[in-house]
């Protein structure tokens, strides 16, 4: 069971739809974004290392369940992603977008991300050096 | 087994993220696009119908499967949704994004809706000449 | 002569754009969550009281110009906004992006919003005590 | 005078914000897609060629005016653009969003857009050939 890590994102007034509340697509930005953040902050291999190293990520596979409706007024939200596993250039993450004093959980799901060589497109191994600093 | 509705979506300039390829939340835009357009094209029971009668419709769940980039030079793309099964307030919706002239899949899944009665924001079973003019 | 206030955005990675830099169309969103912000915490009147009263803002006119790209890797930028002049249903405000530990400016203009009331989307001249409140 | 060319957009819902009208920065997003069309289809010099000859555009300045909400029943709005004058590296560029059978004007303005060489993000004095190709 690898550490649950969170991120604080504020809620925008162009993330909000004609529903008056946070556009559906929105909280695979948050997701990206607490992502960034965590690589860098906790896992310590920011997302600029990869690049630098010619690697990048894409989603592979998303699975989000959408529990309660998130407001502007809500004001910020917590992001928390775990990692659930590595496997070859892919990696598992559990997440969960959470809102207020009680700290409901607004959306939870899973995400799959493949790492590429930018060069040529191409999924690729995660290299053991990376793995190891992610396994906290 | 329904039947399945295609709408063409024209990629733009601002749906392209830093990798150089459509943004993975915009696809959620792109089936949101699609349903929007084939309730009205094609089922005959425009958004609009569903707001005049108080109700609307948020996205419970999502599914999706990212299987190849889409580029801007792809151009114009297909997003094909299909009814899976109505199920009370919830209706699950099968969809497949393909590009070019070979039509390849570019990602595919499912989304859950569920209809509210705007009022109360209160899941709704969906009404009994809705649920007909959708078996098609 | 009025207050210039402040507020910190951190930028997301679904805000850059093919170019590698924050797409130009979002300069806008955070110019509007910056007013929203200091609305509330430096006029103290939120969106939510226009709202309550029946009214409403909307863009009239938006004058931009870019100055340098923001990065990613800017992580926090800071948007200041100021009032120019009310002008019977219309306030101007003046706004500066700035980035970086030497407060660069990135971008700067004009905004002119528009008071409307929500039941008929008519422009309504600013209440008096509402001018009054945002002439700090 | 130069030319005006136009470019045929469809509303996406997710270009709708919480006041039931197209979001006002997505207006930047429609001006750009229109321009994108209209190099390949208008001016037959691709936004790949200029890609492909290491150089890119980039906003320096945008000015519009919002004359009317555009909303999501209006469907297909048109975007019309017309070249003002090149400068060195800057091009001016006049616009218009319509709507309607009647084509009344939602938006309007003018954008100026910088030649960039992209290896070293410098503006760039736009080449002959090009200048020439574009003033039709």
């Amino acid at each position: 069971m690898y550490s649950i890590f969170e991120t604080k994102i504020i809620v925008r007034p162009d993330d909000i739809d004609m529903n008056n509340h946070v556009h559906y697509s929105r909280y695979l930005d948050y997701i990206l974004m607490a992502r960034y953040d965590q690589m860098k902050k906790d896992y310590k291999v920011a997302m600029e290392e990869f690049v630098d190293r010619g690697f990048s990520w894409v989603a592979s596979e998303v699975n989000i369940q959408y529990k309660r409706p998130i407001f502007l007024a809500d004001g910020t939200i917590s992001v928390r992603t775990q990692l659930e596993e590595f496997n070859g250039a892919r990696v598992m993450i559990n997440f969960w977008i959470v809102k207020g004093e009680n700290e409901k959980i607004a959306a939870q799901g899973q995400v799959n991300y493949t790492m590429i060589t930018v060069k040529n497109g191409k999924p690729t191994r995660v290299p053991d050096d990376i793995v190891e600093q992610y396994q906290i």
